[in-house]
Order: C-alpha cells, then structure tokens, then sequence
C-alpha cells in the first residue's frame, strides 16, 4: 500500500480492521518502527479528532508528527496547471508539495470540496494535486469526495459490535443540517461499507441521490421507516444534494432520528462521525441513549489511522 | 488529586510548591513519568506563557503535550444542555469533550468569561461542561473566575523571596486599564494567597469590589496608600467591575504605581502576571527596577505546572 | 557563535556549508546533542519551508521545538521603548522576549519589515529588540532585512553545484511580481554571495536599486541581457524600490525570465527561495526544467537550520 485515499479490496481492509484492533489492546506495542521519520499533516480546513488521533497515531509509532494549518499558518496555494499567479494565490502546490514531500516521509492531507465547482471536486482536484506532486505516501485526511479514515474507524466499529455470522443490516440514513455539507463521509461509508460486505440500504429525501460511483451494490429506499427495518447498524449523515450540487433541497425535520424510529429496529446500534448538529441531525435522546455509537467511533480514529501509518511504513 | 481548577487546602498547596521548588532544581528528574501519556491542551483564548510553560512542564515529565486552539482550527462549541443546534455552533461540549477525555490521558483547557452573563461566568459555565463531560483529570489554564496555575506560581514566587517566620503583608491592587478585563486571576490570588495563611489587603476605587467568596478573610482598604503601608509584596491587577458586572467604572491613573508609591513600603516587591500594559498598570520605572518578581513569577510558571501534572500522573 | 543573524566572514560560512552537508549525509548524528533542550520558533508572520525545516532540524538535533504564531495565537506586541500602552498592544517585547528567553534555549523569530517605516526597517527593529531582551542566542526566521538561513541554504546548493575550481559568475535579477515584496532575501543572498568569493552581478529595471550596504562588491548591470551573458548561476527574486521605499515601480512582464533568455547563459542553473509566483516573476518552462535548483535549495533548508542549531549548542 503507497497512498491510503480509498477502499481498496476487501482482503486490503480486513488486514487493516485487524491490524487497528491489535493496536488498540497494544497501542505502543510498535513504538520504534517509525523511528527518524516524521509526518506531515496538512490541514486546508478545520478539524479536530482528525487532527488529534492522526497525530496520537503517529506518536504511538515513534513517528513525529508536524502539523501545518496551511490556511492560517501559511499563505493560499495555486492549483491550476499552467497559472499565471498575478491573483491571490501565492505558491503553486507543485512547488509547494514538492517540498513538503521532500521533507516528510507521509504527508497527510485534508482538503474539503468547494461544492460549487462539480467537476473539480469529483476529480478530486486538490487532493490529487497533493498526492501527484509530492512523490511520498499520502494519506487522506478527507478529501472532496471520501473520508477513509473515517470509514475505517465505521468498520472497526461494526466488527467490535457484530458477533453474528451473516452480515449485519447496515442503514445510511441522510440527517436534515442548517448548512450544505460535502459529500465525502457518506460516499466513503458506502464504498466501505458494500465492500466490506455489508448488506447496506441508504434513505434520503427525494433529490438527495448520492453519486452512484460509490452507491453501486447497495439498496436504495426513499422510504425512512421502510429501510430502518430490521436495521443493524444506522449510520446517520447529512450530505447537501449532488445532481443539484451543493444544494439543500430539503431540511425535512422528520428525517432526524428520534427513539420512535426504532420501532421496527428494536437493536440497532447508531452511528455518526462526528461534529453531530444535536437535536437537527440526531436527538439527544439517541446521542446520549445506549444505541449509539459515536463515542467508539471517535477512539477507533486513533486506531484506524495507526493501523494504516503502520502499513504504509510496512 | 484529581482536578486542579481551584485552592483547596494549605496542605496541598504547602506540597504543590515544595514540589515545584524541587522540579526547579532538577526539572528532568521526572522525565519518565509520563511516558506513553498524553496531555491535550485546549485552548478557546489566547496565550503565550500558559501555552508554552505547560507544553514544557509536559516535556519535562516525559509527557506528549498537543496544543489545540478550539476557536481558530477546530470551530464553535455548544455548551448549553439540550440546545437544537440550528445556529452557529458545529459540535457540542458533550460530544467533543468525551471525545478529547477518550484521547487524553489530562486535558487542559483555557476558557475565559463572556464578562457579559453573569450567572453563567459565576458557575464557571465552559470551564465546568469540559469537566462534566471529558472524564479524565483537567487542569485550568485559566477559567471565567480562576487562574490556578498563575496562583500557584505566584505562592512559590513569593515563598522564594521571603525569609522570615511571619507572614508577608501581601497587598493586592487594582490598576488601571483601558479594556474590561477578567476577575480570575484577582479572585484566584486572593484565594490562594488567603489559604497559603498570608496577610492580604485589597486595595481599589470604590466600584471594583471582587466577589467575596474570594475575598473573605482579606482586610479590604480603599485608600490605596493605606493599603500599601509597610507592604512585603504587592500584587498589581487590574480587573472590571463585579457588582456592575463586567464594567469599566474608573480608570484612575493615580493608581498606577510608580516609584513614590513605596514610600512606605521601601522594602516591598511587586509582582503582576503579566501581560502588562506598561505605563497603565505598571509604569516603567517599577517593571524595570529592582522591586519587580514578575520575570521570576513568568519562569515559575513551568514549575508551578510541572508539580501539578506530576501531583495528577501519580 | 552566539547569534545568527547575518553573514559574519567566510571562514565561519565555509564551516556552516560544510556541516550541513555533513548533516545532509548524516541527518541523525548528532541526535542526542540538543538533549533537554529547547528551541522556540516565534512566527509574527506566515510560513511554510522555515516553519517545517526549523522543526525538523532541531528534531534532528534532540532538540525539543515549541512553535509559536505570535499573531494568531498570542497577541500584538508593543515595540517601542517607553511606551504608554493604552492602545491596540498587550505585551511590551521587553516582557515577552524575556519570558520566552527564560523560557528557551534558543529564540527563532520572524518579523517581517512594514515596508512603510524605512528607519525602523533597517535598524531591524522588531527583529532586535527580540535579540536584545531575550538574553538567549536568536536566530534569524527572516526579519525585515534579513533571511540568512535561506542564503546559507543558496550557498550550500550553489557549493553542490560547482565543481570548477574559479568563482562561479552568480547573477541576481529582480523579477516582476504584483505585491510589494520585501528586501531580506536579496540583500541576504547579496551579501553571503559577495562574502562567500563569488563573483555577483546585480540586476533590475531602474528604481530597484537595492540598499548599497548589501550591494557592495557586486557588479550592477540595469541591462538584463547583459547581465545574464556567462552565468552559471541565476537567483531570481522580486523586491520593491528601496529609495521610493516600499513602492512598485515597475511590473515589465519582459523581466520574467524564459529559456530565450538563456542564450548568452546556456548551463546557467535557475534558483529561487520559494514562494515563486509561477509565470509572473519565473515561467513554468524554467522552474519545470532541467535549470531549476528551487528544489534543491528548499531541501537544503533543513540542513542550514541544523548546520546552524548545532554550531550555537557548541
């Protein structure tokens, strides 16, 4: 494994689930394997567990972490091939990852969509830039379209909650937000989620349809109660519309998770990656109630994040 | 010693300082201490000495310091019990607090006052739902209403320069200043200099009384010569008005000390916990002169921490 | 050595080069030399390469860095000596710079010039006051006339670059760019490369003409063609008028160096300290190409940081 940005094949993500679970009873058990060798983490936007457990990962593997607010702490990066940077920009990310390739051994990288321009956000624009340009390993910290790290940390989550043989009933459910909200935690939990196996049904209002690239393979329901059904695991996530990108089309208060929607789900376990908008995505009642998982999610990060630093150093 | 928000007996104060005092002498004795621990340093304010003497104290005991600045890469937080978060904060203290308390092995945090709400900056509103809900040991990097570590630094101050058997005549005065600032470090000084058995006057214009569950068991004098007569050491603070809550009521500049305020006081020494707007609080001529502790109050500083976060590790 | 500040004399230059390509060769020789030891990188303006290459040279050298941003973290700081401090200042330089001197080991600062105050930019006024009041070795970040840890890098790449036997002809051109841009880095590089033997020629559009100071011993040649014939190396860089201080006196495109420009200069390599403005100030088909040294020079960065931490531990 070189970059970690996405699912990869089922066999790659088993190792890595076993691995952050190792890791996670033998946090220092691997203290010196990064020894002389550092990370560096580049924020373009906000963070907090991301920024924590990343760095706490790093630690655990006797790697040193070095952080860079490149919004605040630096200066506005050019993009484009082919610039001419007479604007606001102020260093062309191929110098700029060049360098910053040149002086970490992983660099790992956050950089959200603009939810305006469609093209460059599902090519991943700015996140490749990084990856294309720097010549090391690159992890995602979330990118435009997927949050892997964040993802791993769900399916550790599930494994550690699933004794049965079958596969667990896995529901993506869209939460109503004030704010229009990227895509990438919800594609991400899709793309892990139906290749690790799972059986997945994702609920939305109608003009909420994700991007079918990551949809492929699960049932779609626009039916909440119908698809909460017999549900497992109900993963709750806000996302802002796609074929009308970046639009809210709906903030339907029905949609937000209450205990009454579990009564054809008597079991099911909740989850959301966190920051959760509470009593708008998700109720108090259920945050603070026995089904919900966050908590575990949150803490699988650290793990998540050791496990994959730990492959890509082999 | 779970927390370490406030004063809470001479006993421990007597230990927190003798400790301190030892670190001083031999700050990398402990470094092992803190091995394969973390200490997540939260900050919702500025600062320069807090942030640094505590990322050192961390460093000296062998402890991982993260520094994370909440308002600038993180974002806002909810603090109010069951709020419907449809406005501008992103995460509530609930979610991100167990969250840093499942990643921490201490967390420290800095919340200042509204200055504005009263009853909320009273209760130590912030402050106390980090604690309420991280679950792990917290210290105050200063609170609505306390500086702690300031305190304490300053008890050790003060204990290195005083030889005698009786107690100091300690005098804390108000000074003057030209924004509404916080009562933390005045209440916590007056709280920690009661405790430690010194004999402590508060000087002011009339209008900035502190609250006296602080105050209790100084001698209040307003006419500040007075006060300062046969002074050992003297504590210069400004801070807003209590009772008119949060509001500049004078700016006097007589009460700014200057060298001929110490004419009745030839011996005594003066401290401030910095930053201090020289020539407003505290003109030049003291700052620079041989009566000034406050760079020796600044160095303790990382003692100060060092003996708290040892006292919590164990 | 006790400061880094500036170009002192060849000897020491020589020694600095030569340390850090051994450093180069051998990052972590010398990793136990800054044991329990602190460096603190103090940044009152932005940052990308200084930031992470300080970082990474102390690291190198067991040496505990502690980065602060001043600006966004801390608070304005007052400069000027005698202050009335009742405006937009918080801390006086006479109080924090000893702080962080009694904090630290080893100060490293950036302050940038205004621009606007021509006498307070050339007595480096900021940068010295920091110098005078923290009582500990500084290095320079960059200050407002300076940047000798980035021309220490130019010289350790142009000293890997050069075989030959005589002085390599060095050419400095002024390069177009939008904003008004400081002078540190070409009165720096002016004055390692005339102090390091090399034969340096100068050149701009009229009105660029750099304080003499710096300048002295090196060829000034206002024809660009002209100046280029026979180089072996090119160091491209924008600064604003010095005379009419701080001003943009002229923007001509035709100051953008191209292949064509290298007709007279045919094994002439390219160098730059990073931010470039892409096709403003250099075109991409150079700093693609097999001229540029950009790179080089960035990751010698590291090495001059360490080549210089480890000459002021001793």
């Amino acid at each position: 494994m070189k970059h970690f940005t996405q699912f990869e094949n089922k066999s790659l993500a088993d190792s890595l689930i076993e691995k952050a679970l190792f890791y996670k009873s033998n946090p220092s058990i691997d203290n010196a394997l990064g020894e002389g060798k550092r990370i560096g983490c580049i924020f373009l936007n906000p963070s907090l567990r991301t920024r924590a457990s990343t760095q706490i990962a790093a630690i655990n593997l006797g790697l040193e972490p070095i952080v860079m607010n490149m919004d605040k702490e630096g200066w506005a990066l050019e993009m484009k091939e082919g610039a001419i940077m007479n604007k606001g920009t102020v260093e062309h990310i191929k110098d700029a990852a060049a360098v910053l390739g040149s002086y970490f051994d992983i660099l790992a990288i956050r950089a959200f969509p603009s939810l305006t321009n469609k093209i460059e956000d599902l090519a991943d624009f700015t996140f490749n830039q990084f990856v294309k340009y720097s010549g090391v390993p690159v992890i995602s910290l979330e990118s435009a379209i997927r949050h892997p790290l964040q993802s791993l940390a769900d399916m550790i989550t599930i494994e550690e909650n699933w004794a049965k043989k079958e596969s667990p009933k896995v529901v993506l459910t869209w939460a109503p937000h004030i704010k229009a909200i990227p895509h990438a935690v919800a594609n991400s939990f899709a793309e892990w989620a139906i290749g690790c196996g799972h059986d997945l049904t994702i609920t939305h209002p109608q003009g909420y349809e994700l991007d079918e690239s990551f949809t492929h393979g699960a049932k779609i329901e626009l039916n909440q109660s119908k698809a909460l059904e017999g549900a497992d695991f109900v993963y709750v996530k806000n996302w802002s519309a796609f074929n009308d990108y970046g639009k809210i089309v709906s903030t339907d208060p029905s949609w937000m998770l209450t205990e009454k929607h579990f009564e054809q789900a008597k079991e099911a376990k909740v989850m959301h990656c966190l920051p959760v908008r509470r009593n708008v995505e998700l109720s108090d009642e259920i945050l603070d109630g026995k089904r919900s998982l966050v908590q575990e999610q949150a803490k699988n990060r650290i793990y998540a994040a050791q496990s994959v630093i730990s492959k890509i150093l082999g």
